[in-house]
């Protein structure tokens, strides 16, 4: 089975398309000690893995503690365990040689089951994350800050430019192991991303605290193939972020988004 | 003094436009430990600290052993120990929030005085690493690598999307302390490239193994405002990869580098 067909597989068994984002500020916890902020995730995971398919880890949450908080993103996969499928939110992106050092990094060293990338670099330094078969790479498109309309939404040929960041997608697929980041702030892009993305997964960030729309943008992605709709802070910082508050705040997503379905 | 002022002067006072990419593949050297790496590239610093006014670290390299890796990253900035401009070529960027996190692993943590960032995510992922006045952005512009081609050249009104990126350089540089990615590679775009730049810094990667060209570049990037030209390989892999093999490659380029000055 590869990756796509994968990451839908634990979609549909744990009847979810909720990817919890482990964008773990310490210094909004009780305690901000790293120890604390490990055991916290650990706990999270362990409270939220029999609901939630998919986990993303923003690694800038982690990376501003340098080696110690490479030491959390280490231990990360092992909490998942397999029960989940994991997102290394990286935005890596180099020239080939370098590409394949990152994919070595996220993939073999952690032991991620997928990472996202940023295409401004073009298709060589895509190529050798999509090399390791079995491992996604979700490459932003159309992003969900309001960024996304300096360069992504401007036109090149008649047709904006995250359309044909989308088709280089399309093309380099050959292993059925890309899938699209798109954001849920995009509301009037959604139908027209569905006419050019091929039936790839579509990780969707901007649900709770930037304001996407959670029903258009899952029906739409579940159209194309899969709709994985991020939120983070929208769990995270519910009531007073104990446990017990992230594991309602993760029940309350799950029911919404099975309505929907 | 701005960063973009004292990188100046540091050129000046070395003579140099050499940057020294530390791009260490411990797989390459004849002992592969981490430990090993770490000396090594002790080693490479102090024997041409005197030389190079700025080392370029692909973070890739380190990455790829983890926390391991990071703990050498941290260690870097230590062995230059402000006798050199440091550049953290990890190639960042993301929703602001996240990229906040970035520049403070990169500037605060890890101790470096720039930092490489794509600007596919737009201005917002880019602006918090500009708000530290005193450190460097190098703002992936017109790259090195083959997928160059991909979308950096695509025309956006009648104008190619890397001087878009320019522009918006242009206008996000309050600070004095924003530069360009612009590979050595382009020959044919140089002159243009120099058309939409404001005054500021160019580092320039692809010198060496990519096959970039050394007289044109340092010469355009001159007439801007100052032209980093990067070697990585070029340097490390000379002769035997004996610190003094480095040294002398280090003194070869330099030699080169005053001459087209």
């Amino acid at each position: 089975m590869n990756f796509n067909e994968k990451l839908k597989l634990k979609c549909v068994e744990k009847n979810n398309r909720l990817c919890l984002g482990l964008d773990i500020d310490n210094n909004s916890l009780k305690n901000n000690s790293l120890d604390y902020m490990n055991s916290y995730i650990k706990d999270i995971i362990i409270s939220t893995v029999d609901l939630c398919p998919v986990y993303k880890i923003n690694f800038s949450f982690y990376e501003r503690y340098g080696s110690k908080g490479y030491k959390i993103l280490e231990k990360i996969p092992e909490y998942i365990n397999g029960d989940s499928i994991s997102i290394a939110d990286a935005k890596r992106g180099d020239i080939g040689n370098s590409s394949k050092f990152y994919a070595e990094s996220i993939f073999n060293y952690l032991g991620y089951d997928s990472v996202t990338v940023s295409p401004y670099m073009g298709a060589d330094s895509i190529e050798p994350f999509i090399n390791y078969k079995n491992k996604g790479i979700f490459v932003l498109a159309l992003t969900s800050n309001p960024g996304s309309n300096n360069f992504q939404k401007k036109y090149v040929n008649n047709k904006e430019l995250y359309k044909h960041v989308i088709e280089m997608c399309n093309e380099l697929n050959k292993h059925n192991n890309i899938g699209l980041v798109i954001g849920t702030t995009n509301d009037d892009e959604l139908d027209e991303v569905n006419l050019v993305s091929n039936s790839i997964p579509w990780l969707m960030p901007g649900i709770g605290f930037q304001g996407g729309n959670l029903e258009k943008s899952l029906l739409i992605g579940e159209k194309n193939y899969l709709s994985l709709v991020n939120v983070s802070r929208g769990i995270l910082n519910f009531k007073d972020r104990e446990i017990s508050d992230i594991r309602q705040a993760t029940v309350d997503y799950t029911s919404k988004i099975r309505e929907i379905l």
